[in-house]
């Protein structure tokens, strides 16, 4: 993996993949997946992600403050359905289930998704004090970003020169998902 | 257009295209793109989307609580790209300027982007208050919500039955994006 430059770092989610939701607090990791998650702002960079308050994420992300979001490639369309729909807190061996392992990013302190196209460690900024309890939203701050150079070089995504199973993940619903697919350019804006 | 299920509203934005959101006030409308848009929740449905303060959007939507969230197709990609470069605080007709049109939703009040795929109409909730100023941040409830019953039907997209041209946009930086693109079923989770 390359790091990225945390000012370009929305764009790993600008296109808008699903996610993988990592977490550790007190010696427990865990990977959710999470289709609602989009950049927040530019620079400084931010980002906002949906985490319900009945999640065993949701309780490693308020402990800890920190959290990943990983943005699985169509390979692993089985674990993220499989880290959607099983809890960490009916499991506590739910890693081994799905078949996910991490690897703490050093820097950070923050777990990473093995096998995923792209990462960004993120520290909760204190806005979420408002928003978190009503509406189950996380804000914070980019702390790190990395990508796999085979799809996001020069600061930008390039799905069209690799191979179809690198392609990011778009949920639907219920197992159901697109890949994403193909480019297309738009005509510059004149007089803007 | 098709009415959709406020309950299934959140699917017309969880493979995360990018939008266009139309606004109006005291006679002023105005339609900007977005690639920052997500789901907030289930039900009551609600939406989160990042609208910067300096836009003209804001101010119409500051000024009368009410947005819409607006799927367009890959047949609108110049028209999404000129609504994002181009401000409506510079050109007062910028949307003879983008070929945009809109029609006011009898029941909301709300403007809706003509020749998209789907369409929310949303109220403005009040916990926006503690994020709009800090992170640009807009949370609404969806008070209404249409889509194109070509590619969206029994509560889910279905692109791969339509034309190219009506898959969703996602943006990817400069006028750079991609369509949605193929099918991806993932196994059913075991023992979730």
């Amino acid at each position: 993996m390359t790091p990225v430059d945390l000012k370009q770092a929305y764009r790993l989610l600008n296109h808008g993949p699903t996610v993988l939701v990592g977490s550790q607090h007190a010696g427990r990791t865990n990977v959710m997946a999470a289709a609602w998650a989009m950049p927040l702002d530019f620079d400084t960079p931010k980002i906002a992600v949906v985490i319900d308050k009945a999640t065993l994420t949701r309780e490693l992300v308020d402990a800890s403050g920190l959290l990943s979001l990983n943005v699985p490639p169509v390979a692993m369309k089985d674990q993220v359905m499989a880290a959607g729909g099983m809890s960490g807190k009916n499991h506590t061996d739910k890693l081994a289930r799905c078949e996910i392992t991490t690897q703490v990013d050093p820097h950070t302190g923050v777990p990473l998704v093995d096998g995923c196209i792209a990462h960004m460690a993120c520290r909760v900024l204190p806005a979420t004090a408002y928003v978190a309890g009503p509406h189950d939203l996380i804000l914070a701050e980019v702390i790190g970003a990395w990508a796999d150079e085979r799809v996001f070089s020069q600061g930008r995504w390039h799905f069209e020169d690799a191979a179809p199973e690198l392609r990011s993940l778009h949920h639907v619903a219920g197992g159901h998902f697109y890949a994403i697919g193909e480019a297309v350019q738009a005509l510059p804006v004149a007089n803007a």
